[in-house]
C-alpha cells in the first residue's frame, strides 16, 4: 500500500503551444487517465520541433521516469519530426512497418495511400503500434516511450489502446472542497490536517469568481479511506469557522 | 536583424494541473505576451510542489534561456514553497520585504495582516518586487527569474508590470491560413515554402471540425515583410491546388 505509485511524464512537442497559438489540452487529457489507473504524472515538458530539444528531452524524462507519453509531431510534414527524434534518442533505425501501411492503405485507399501519406508508417525498430480508431496512422510504444498525435481528439481516442497494456494500480482518487474564504484564513488548519495524513497531498487553490475570494481544497492520494477522511476533517474545521463551502466531492 | 530574439522558458509550479484537475491557462498567456515583445518561449516545465524538482528546474532553465516566468506556489499556504525553492536555488536568505509588508498591511488593513498573510510579503534577498494590482501579494523578480502566482487572473495583471522592465525587440508576428484540405495532400508544397524562407517557422496544424479534415498553416517569425510573403506563397499554392481556404490572418 505505501509503494510510490509508477510515474510518468508527458512531453509535448509543439511550437504552437510555446506561441500562445493554442493552449495545450493534451497534458490533461493524459493526467486525469494516468490517475485513474493509478500512474502519477510527475512532470511535463514542452519542446521546440527542434530535434535537440526533443532528443535531449525523452533521453532525460525516460531515465527518470517509468513511462514518457509524447504528443506532437508524427503527422506527414516537414514540422513532423518527432518519430526520427525518438530513434535517435534509442540509436534505433526506422523503417515503414508493414502493418502500418496495411492500415494506411485501407483507410486512404491505395490510390491515396500516397508517398507522403505512407511517411506516417514509419516506426523505429521495435517498436509497437498503437492503434488509431479515428485516422488510421498510429503511434507506437518504444520501450517506456508512449508517441501520440498532437490533435487532441485522435490523441483522446488512442490513449486508452496504450493505458490498457500498462500495468495498474489502484486509482489516485481526490476530494475536492470548495470553501467561500481565503486561503490565508485556513492556512494553520490545512497545514495542521497535512500534519494528519503526510501519506496524502493536501492542495489550496485560490480562486476569484464573481467578484468573491474562494479557495479549491483538494485532498489526493490512492488511499481512498484516507482521502475521505482527510476532506471530512476539511470540511470539519470549515464549519467550526462558520464558513460557506460545499461538501467533498469525487 | 538575423540575431536570435532572446529567448524564455516556463516553470509552473503545480500538482493540479499534473493530476489533470486544472487545465493550464498560464503557459499562453505568458507565451502570447512575450511575442509581442520579441522574446521566443521555447520550453515549458510543469513540476510537482516538491522542493528538489521546483529547485532543479529553476537551475536547468535560468542557466540555458535569457528569462525564466515561474506560475504558482506562491500564497500563504503549507504548499507554497516557491519562493524557498527559488532562493534555494540562488543560495539566498528569505526575509520579509518592507514595501511588501506595507501593501499587505494596506491592502487587509492593520487587524487583518495576520502573521499568516504576512507570509506572503516574504521574499529572497536582492529580489525586486512585482506589483500585484488584484490582491496586493507581489511576486519578484531575482537576476533573470521572475515569480509570479498561479491564478490565473492575477498573473494576467501582473505579468505587464514585469513585462515593460525587460528590453523589448521587434516583435514575433504571425500568419495563420486555415485550409478545407488534409494536410498530407500538401506537404510537399509546404516543405518548398519552408525551404524557401529558412528564418520563419512554417508548422501545419491538422485538426477536425464538424467532421471534416483541415489544416492550420502557421508562418511566424520577426521579419514581418517575410511572414507576410510567406503566406501569400501557402496561399497562392491552395488557390492553384483549388483547395477551400480562408486567407491569411495576423
Amino acid at each position: 500500500m505505501n509503494n510510490p505509485p509508477p510515474s510518468a511524464a508527458v512531453l509535448v512537442i509543439g511550437n504552437e503551444i510555446l506561441s500562445g497559438r493554442t493552449r495545450d489540452a493534451n497534458v490533461q487529457t493524459i493526467g486525469a487517465a494516468l490517475a485513474e489507473i493509478g500512474i502519477r504524472l510527475r512532470e511535463v515538458r514542452v519542446v521546440e520541433d527542434r530535434q535537440d530539444a526533443i532528443v535531449d528531452a525523452v533521453n532525460a524524462l525516460r531515465a527518470r521516469y517509468d513511462h514518457v507519453f509524447t504528443s506532437g509531431g508524427i503527422g506527414p510534414t516537414h514540422d513532423d519530426i518527432t518519430t526520427d527524434c525518438i530513434a535517435a534518442a534509442f540509436a534505433r533505425e526506422v523503417r515503414h512497418d508493414a502493418e502500418a501501411v496495411r492500415r494506411l492503405t485501407a483507410y486512404y485507399g491505395e490510390r491515396e495511400a500516397t508517398e507522403v501519406r505512407l511517411r506516417m508508417a514509419r516506426v523505429p525498430l521495435g517498436a509497437t503500434l498503437i492503434d488509431n480508431p479515428v485516422s488510421a496512422a498510429p503511434g507506437f510504444t518504444l520501450e517506456n516511450v508512449h508517441v501520440l498525435p498532437g490533435v487532441p481528439r485522435i490523441l483522446a481516442a488512442m490513449l486508452p489502446n496504450v493505458i490498457a497494456t500498462l500495468p495498474g494500480g489502484p486509482p489516485i482518487v481526490s476530494r475536492t472542497v470548495t470553501a467561500w474564504i481565503r486561503e490565508s484564513d485556513i492556512a494553520n488548519e490545512l497545514a495542521a490536517v497535512q500534519a494528519d495524513y503526510p501519506a496524502l497531498d493536501l492542495g489550496s487553490y485560490p480562486f476569484m469568481r464573481e467578484g468573491r475570494f474562494g479557495t479549491s481544497l483538494v485532498v489526493r492520494g490512492g488511499d481512498e479511506p484516507a482521502v475521505t477522511a482527510a476532506a471530512a476533517a476539511v470540511a470539519a474545521f470549515l464549519a467550526a469557522r462558520g464558513a460557506e463551502f460545499e461538501p467533498p466531492l469525487a
